[in-house]
């Protein structure tokens, strides 16, 4: 279609204003066109056949263009391609994959379930149920938030505000009071220690003296990523999360795991938080539920925080909360459809597996490359911090756009990779298989070897 | 399928909180499970067949199953389900659903859009980047919002802290701070005047003067559906947008209008402030912009705000904000189907003949029916005002479950109708012809008539 693709290259970005870039910079150099996909791979506009190091964006685990999920979206639509669940009203696939996330999370004991429609909204519903839990448990004044430096929780203000990094924050201030954040147990640059379960400590000493200068009786919730994503892939010492559990639980503070990128396999263990051996109070759920065929989102509870609605009526307890797209029928036949794959075809053990060789694959380019500082990743989420300087491990600064070059030698290399701020990330399917392992690794390798031989 | 309708039945509500209810309510009362769908019409577990008097929820305005949409998200499938529209990437549909939008509202002077998943998302993002607009126009202390009482701007917690009525925020408190809202124009209830003119004066005054005594220097925006939806179907005098239009210019605060129920014909015009003859500064959609097929949200800028961020690269425009699902191709593919046949089949035009319709035939019910206080409405949306008392016109305590039960009287005989507080509201496809709005009147005008009977 000749005259589409001259359409669309003439109109790219001129009436759309894309996430996490300058509108000025997108029109300057307009994104690319992805057009077309099949597992691992996605095709450009020119008619590129490139490997899909970022999974679409974290949440493609089951592939691209997978019969089995589209056929679960068409027959859906078939029936009921939308109808609420709110109050009066519910549909049939809302109701089965309620069931489904129970049953994949027994070990947590998560007994109930509510439906959204992005990872944004997933938090948004479980900072919202956290506060009105403590309002049916009688504790009104537990309204705070904790959460890390670093962390990302999405863009709605309730995330916002709770974001560690303030470049998510500084152009929409002021937020909501009562949201504070600790420094993230990350080994490659902290001020406290080089050792990982001194590190721990030193944080979860933050934590609860946090909670004592705040008053154990004004905090709600700790929400935190088990591996952190979009802060440049941060995984904690092994000690981190069941401590945080832990003093957590010294002060009855929930604990809120945001498993948006990690939920469902993309650690290496089904969920991120269970990777720790940690049980969270709620869990955020959207990307890999549905591999992004159709948005959606979910937050899970435990039995702990669900019990609170089931202890009699109170108008307190009704659920002022949802959305029209929370329960959408076809997502949710999409999301039974992709589980379904996690499990048949064990995407954690393949992620943790696949994760190994990507990681072991890259990490070398810490000692080749003059600008990368560490590579570090568990399970199919990979980083590459590049660095102005080795020694200091200096960030390099995003605003020389070095990074955003290595992505592009990377993808006339093959591969598409994700610049963000100073870190490469990397996060392809969790069905990807040796093959396409070792073409994101050498077109890595390959744009690195190009940006030094420039110098 | 009885075995599948046998485990649907057992388990409805036993995984899943729904939204607008309390969780042990719909425990007793376990949501009606709607499994099937064709044009006006769905149908439940029991096979029976119902007149969808609220079309999904305002949203499915093309009507249910319908082959053009369900074969524009099959051809989009085929090609990609997901791809970003992150920083270095886009999907066809989403570049060609923004260029459709700007043309629909060329005559707004709309000229970008940035895409989302929910109504609620489009609101979270028109108040983000009104708060950027400012710091790019060098005043960075307009901040504040202002809004109406009984409006509803979605569930995040920006939405929230803007929503009008308290039962929406008060579990989930402490909000934003700087956010205020003054008296809706709404003719049957307000202690100023009957007259329309007077009253929608004298609610401009009200603003005038919390704009003064805010500081104009400290307003960012005022948000505010055309015609207020979930509220309970509030119409505003007909001087009332342009008149807020002219204060809001006067201090120069930018006006946002919620279209997420009006947008794309519900009031009987292509968008509520397009009906009202009023230009915004920016428009949030959602629900019939894809009418429920695929979860889709958008907020549009017109050009004022729009080229805020033309002026010049700061790191101040970089847009932090957008979502996974952010110009979802899927979603774009099926609004884009959706938007030729509002065009196509004249789905304004037909919202206004067929609501004129819906409310000549309901109106007799003020009369007739000894709690309905005043049926009102513009376009497909109407609504019945129950009320405890008709003189003192105080409204029905929704406690006593009385238009749930009319509700449902008016379900068994063949229609769906959404009890929302103390009004029934009715919001059918657009798509929607003479018999079937026969249908709810009868259904509802028997529902009455039975209630009335048993006291």
């Amino acid at each position: 279609m000749p005259d589409r693709d001259n359409y669309l290259r003439a109109h790219n970005t001129r009436h759309q204003f894309h996430p996490m870039i300058h509108p000025m910079i997108s029109a300057d150099a307009p994104p690319q066109i992805i057009t077309g996909s099949e597992g691992c791979y996605v095709t450009d506009i020119d008619g590129n056949r490139l490997v899909d190091g970022l999974g679409g964006l974290w949440n493609v685990n089951v592939g691209h263009n997978r019969a089995e999920v589209k056929q679960a979206i068409v027959e859906q639509m078939d029936r009921i391609s939308y109808y609420s669940s709110f109050a009066g009203t519910a549909t049939p696939p809302s109701i089965e994959l309620s069931a489904k996330i129970c049953e994949m999370a027994a070990e947590e004991e998560i007994t109930k379930v509510m439906f959204s429609a992005n990872g944004s909204d997933a938090v948004e519903t479980a900072l919202k149920l956290a506060r009105q839990y403590w309002q049916l448990e009688g504790k009104p004044t537990r309204t705070k938030f904790l959460s890390l430096k670093q962390g990302y929780h999405g863009v709605h203000f309730g995330g916002l505000s709770v974001n560690g990094a303030p470049y998510y924050r500084n152009a929409y201030e002021p937020l909501l009071g009562g949201c504070f954040q600790v420094d993230s147990p990350w080994t490659y640059r902290n001020p406290y220690s080089e050792d990982p379960e001194e590190l721990a400590d030193a944080v979860i000493t933050q934590i609860d003296r946090l909670i004592q200068a705040q008053g154990p009786e004004t905090v709600a919730a700790f929400i935190a990523e088990p591996v952190q994503g979009a802060g440049g892939v941060i995984v904690p010492p092994e000690s981190f999360w069941p401590k945080l559990r832990e003093v957590l639980d010294r002060y009855e503070v929930l604990l809120i795991a945001d498993e948006v990128v990690t939920g469902f396999g993309r650690s290496g263990a089904l969920f991120g938080a269970r990777g720790w051996g940690v049980k969270p109070d709620m869990m955020c759920f959207a990307k890999g539920i549905s591999s992004g065929y159709v948005p959606l989102g979910a937050t899970a509870l435990n039995k702990r925080v669900a019990d609170a609605w089931y202890r009699g009526f109170s108008p307190e307890g009704i659920i002022m909360h949802g959305y029209t797209s929370t329960g959408h029928p076809v997502g949710c036949a999409a999301a039974l459809a992709c589980l379904d794959i996690v499990e048949r075809e064990d995407l954690p053990g393949n992620a943790a597996k696949m994760g190994k060789r990507l990681l072991d694959g890259l990490t070398p380019l810490a000692e080749s490359c003059s600008i990368i500082g560490e590579v570090r990743g568990k399970g199919l989420m990979v980083g590459l911090d590049f660095v102005s300087d080795k020694k200091s491990r200096t960030p390099m600064d995003p605003g020389k756009g070095i990074v955003e070059r290595i992505a592009s030698f990377a993808r006339e290399e093959g591969a598409i990779v994700r610049p963000a701020g100073s870190v490469i990330i990397l996060s392809p399917p969790l069905v990807i298989e040796e093959p396409e392992i070792d073409i994101i690794v050498e077109a890595l390798t390959r744009a690195c070897a190009r940006y030094d031989a420039e110098q």
